[in-house]
């Protein structure tokens, strides 16, 4: 035919002749191009927003002249005026082909964007949600030809969108049949298609067309805190992100303990489940009110937690997590109703549970493979997920093994005296002058240091209220590094270390950090209980590496990856300083942040990383360190903090680590002096 | 093989070789013989009995010899001393084939048993349950090979049953754990398998093997009665049956006022919704009560409604059900949680609602298609299911033709002075001596005749309450034959009727039927007024009757069902005489009882019937009553009584009807006399 046009998509390059006047969605449907629509090419959604190119393109051949797309219409004109539109962009289901054509899809109208993470190792999330919205125009019943308004609009789903037998669910039937009339029977459908062999549900009807987002919550349920990111379910954006503590900590610090409590006290068990779900509606509450939405628009839910926390919020007994065998209830991922876990979100909100890997290796470490991918690793890579409990994976691309290591909830804040949650007002990055000793910092909320003369009032909004995990880790090192603490974890005196800031506590000295006392505020130290507790959490994470070590049978590994609780990012340094992971090149470790939480955001915005998890963790060998005799050896040598003499090369090329030695026992006559070994 | 033994298995004629010692139940697998078992063969459940046949069977060519069979083992004579089997019989999964053999697999033994209804018209139905039990042995845990505990049960029930893909409800998964330990990894599941594409799901877990039973109710909701039949899911039998009132009455009696109700009161319809589920689960408290069963192994429920309760009962706003086109929120099958719709049965209950067949036509009329099977008639059958609404259905297995009719609730025995719901203490059967105009009746609770010496004693227990819906037409009817009332609906004064029981009641005449005042009993009567509700219940009936007759274009049916209320059968004569029905032969007229709840029962017990009843509701032509003018033509017509000058031939041919004329206003002096008409 002689009307036909060449038209060619950029960026896919898909290509294809059409006949004269076919609208642009409709050739980029036929050529299966990647072009968004929620009201099906009716001029409402305007998400099939395009940009025709025009001139001389010789990589293709062609010539596109001006009048080869229609001319700009009412149903534009109309958009344009109320809401914007950017110059040269054209609506795809209002714009015809007239003729040959190079038409621009921008990312913001591809249904499967991509949502960019930040760090350059990171793949990028490709969106591909369970739930998303479709517009449709539903035929109005007929007395002679009987059928219920739901199966209308089933058959439009079907006849507009090709969605084959959906189902509605009770609440769709309950809020339906009000919706079509007010729509005048055009309604925008919430349609959830999360499982492979189950068949689509409606979730939710809005009147017309609904001109408004839906959300998804991806969250890390873990033993101290409960991390929440919320996501635009269209477009991947992170609307807001909060924490809240684990009420549950009242029951017992850490997983063992809570245990304990459930088989201890009859009913124990049910009384953790309704504290931690009462905590993650408050947190609901608590992120839908800083986003601004109402919580009810919160279409799904990841959630990634240890096996205890898992339970605990299925509302299983944990019992059998206490002892060994470890087994767990289920190992598999779950779909479930919100209503089913009593969560406040929207009635029928779907929740995603991802798998667990073993009856100590939970979801959280499926979410943290999920993340950090180091199935598909080319080098060995280890990746070390701190919180209460460590999540500990160690493998390439051939194998990859898991462990979980009890670290206690001083990396979380917890069980430190000056500790906090990662929180706005919470120190989180330190240094010290190995000269003079003395601190500064910056706290959450403001990136000032707090030497800086402007520190004071970009802090008046949140003050300064303790130290945040990843701040308790630098403030350790960094203790280490200026000679205020010796290898065996015993901070100076003042005499020994000549800074006033080491005062008296019992037998032992604290460190001052912040002292906010002339003003109403907290005096801020360090304690040598402090540092004990670090002590035990990282012999405990170190011991979980090396048993990973062993079993795979190596010395090194080529890259570490360091994921941590919610807000705060580790420095790699400092964690090489306190012996947290084994000795490394600097550039090769990194700090991914909370790898768990972005695992679960990662299924929460793309329905096939699920069943890639799900497959995954089938491959991910995983190892006991409870019954392993070489997790308690490593555990007992890896105590102390590195010193010149530890077999750390890599490390000692790249920090001075002082050969102090303080006296724990007296008030700091004594002791060795200090000496500094500086590199060439 | 020269060890190779014939074995025949009856009643089902399957026969097949086997090789020396194979277990009975080995052979009736392989053979694809109908023989049950819920322990897998473990010597167990005793569902397995067989009887195996000795000596002589000509038909087959074969002798079957003593030790044909092996000898009677531990695990059968354990059996025995335990719970007792009778003489012949063998467990199927101990006896084992030692030569040619002859076994009689008995109806109990078999899993898709036929439950024989009553009727020689109606069909069998034959068990096939959504929910059954299985009983299994789990593998245990290992540490070194991590898989949840449901995951090893859902391997259990694919091997030894051949289960695919059984999921498990989250409630399944709380009580897993302790009920796998307890049994010593052994356990029985209840697993629900009703819909077709949807994966099994395990609903309930018992430690070992469950000796007790598992429930099904199908319930028949009516706008005036709620009536359930409790039955055993297993063999399908009633274990107890009963009825309540809908509470919905104090909000409208019929239909209309109630959606009139939901229109004018913000929030009517969910006070209605929660009134009608309160009731159900009293009922089910009631039922349980009388069962003496724990109403949480009660693991399904099977509805039938009308359009109104059914939305109701779902939570949706009945509003659209009240104006034209009367569209439904759904029309189609729905299975749901008890949960959702807060009964209080087993939590996963698996509640089936059975499809509508229009706006005013609804799964009371399907579950009366399903009991009735016009569809599957040579002749033409009139099934008409007497309610507060007539479900009325024409047709044969060419076409069905349904409609509903606004009858209102005097068949139910409300709006009638001395009216009751169908219960012990009602008026069910009633004879009026024509001469001495003196009444004689029978009560639910006693077969015994209110003349005969022993009735007082017989009835001590219930007394005389009131009259039901099926009492209340006889009394009518044999008032009509006896002369105290003529065909436009009057009852004759004592004047007139020569009797003291026609007392006067205002302007009109009441009949006395019982006077228990002398011993603080009631006086029932029947009023002028009653007669009147009677009257146009029976139009509105007869009309929708007539209305289908004239769409099928027919003046005559082949036979006619009569279905009502539940617990009272409806007396065809009786009906006849009151004109309810088109003219017929008198045992062409049978009596269904509660046809819906009937359908209800076979959906729960058979899950064939369901997918059976979803297809045939599709091709059930559904007429409107409420916008066709010959409706209204037919009820005006049809409001007086039959007399022998109306068109009703074989009626006439088969009673006298006096033809008796009574004046309305006076106190009895005028008024025509009486003839009676005395066929030779």
């Amino acid at each position: 035919m002689t009307k036909d046009h060449l038209v060619i998509f950029t960026p896919s390059g898909k290509r294809g002749n059409f006949a004269n006047g076919t609208p642009v969605l409709t050739a980029a449907r036929q050529l299966g191009v990647d072009l968004d629509s929620v009201c099906g090419g009716r001029g409402i959604c305007s998400k099939c927003q395009i940009t025709p190119s025009f001139g001389e393109f010789p990589k293709h051949g062609l010539t596109v002249a001006p009048d080869a797309v229609s001319q700009w219409n009412s149903v534009e004109e109309r958009y344009k005026s109320k809401r914007g539109l950017i110059d040269g962009r054209r609506l795809g289901c209002q714009a015809t082909i007239q003729g040959d054509l190079v038409i621009d899809v921008p990312p913001e109208s591809q249904v499967h964007k991509q949502v960019v993470r930040k760090r350059a190792e990171a793949r990028d999330i490709v969106m591909d949600p369970a739930t998303r919205l479709y517009y449709v125009e539903v035929e109005e019943p007929d007395m002679h030809e009987p059928s219920g308004d739901l199966e209308r609009l089933v058959k439009a789903l079907q006849d507009q969108w090709g969605l084959r037998d959906v189902m509605g669910d009770l609440r769709t039937l309950q809020m339906l049949q009000p919706a079509l009339r007010k729509g005048k029977w055009r309604v925008t459908c919430a349609v959830y298609q999360g499982e492979e062999r189950v068949r689509p549900r409606i979730a939710h009807v809005w009147p017309g067309y609904y001109d408004g987002k839906i959300y998804g919550l991806a969250i890390d349920l873990g033993s101290t805190t409960i991390a929440a990111h919320l996501c635009d379910l269209a477009d991947g954006t992170v609307i807001a992100s909060s924490g809240i503590m684990n009420p549950q900590i009242r029951f017992g610090e850490d997983l063992m303990s809570r245990v304990s409590y459930a088989m201890m006290n009859p009913g124990g068990d049910r009384e953790m489940t309704t504290s931690v779900r009462d905590a993650i509606n408050l947190l609901v509450g608590q992120i839908s009110a800083e986003a601004l939405i109402d919580r009810e628009l919160i279409m799904e839910a990841v959630f990634v937690a240890n096996p205890v926390m898992h339970h605990l919020l299925l509302g299983i007994d944990p019992v059998e997590l206490g002892q060994a065998p470890f087994a767990l209830a289920t190992s598999k991922s779950m779909t479930l109703w919100a209503k089913e876990l009593d969560l406040d979100l929207h009635p029928d909100a779907r929740i995603y549970f991802l798998p667990c890997i073993a009856g100590h290796v939970g979801a959280d470490a499926a979410a943290v493979a999920l993340s950090e991918a180091p199935n598909q690793s080319e080098d060995l890579v280890l990746v070390v997920d701190v919180g209460t409990n460590a999540e500990i994976l160690l493998g390439n691309k051939t194998k990859v093994l898991a462990c979980s290591s009890p670290t206690g909830p001083a990396f979380e804040g917890a069980q430190i005296s000056s500790g906090q949650r990662a929180a706005p007002g919470a120190i989180e990055h330190v240094e010290i002058n190995p000269d003079t000793k003395e601190p500064r910092f910056t706290v959450i909320g403001s990136d000032l240091w707090s030497d800086d003369p402007k520190f004071k009032e970009a802090t008046l909004g949140t003050g300064i209220t303790g130290i945040c995990g990843s701040g308790i880790i630098e403030i350790v090192a960094e203790m280490r590094m200026a000679g205020l603490l010796d290898p065996s974890g015993i901070i100076g005196s003042a005499a020994q270390t000549g800074t006033g800031r080491c005062i008296p506590e019992g037998r032992t000295h604290s460190y001052v950090v912040w002292d906010g006392t002339a003003e109403g505020g907290p005096l801020i130290t360090v304690t040598n209980l402090d540092i004990r507790a670090i002590q035990l959490a990282k012999a405990a994470l170190y011991a979980g590496a090396r048993l990973l070590m062993d079993k795979m049978q190596v010395d090194t590994v080529d890259r570490v990856v360091l994921a941590g609780a919610f807000g705060a990012h580790i420095s790699p340094k400092h964690a090489m300083v306190l012996g947290m992971i084994p000795d490394c090149p600097i550039e090769k470790v990194t700090s991914a942040g909370n790898a768990a939480g972005t695992g679960a955001r990662i299924a929460l915005l793309n329905r096939a990383a699920r069943r890639e998890i799900e497959t995954t963790v089938h491959d991910i060998h995983k190892i006991e360190t409870a019954i392993e005799p070489r997790f308690q050896e490593h555990f007992l040598a890896a105590s102390h903090i590195p010193n010149s003499a530890d077999p750390f090369p890599l490390l000692n090329a790249l920090v001075d680590l002082p050969d102090v030695s303080f006296n724990q026992g007296g008030d700091g006559a004594e002791g060795g002096g200090r000496r500094r070994r500086r590199r060439g």
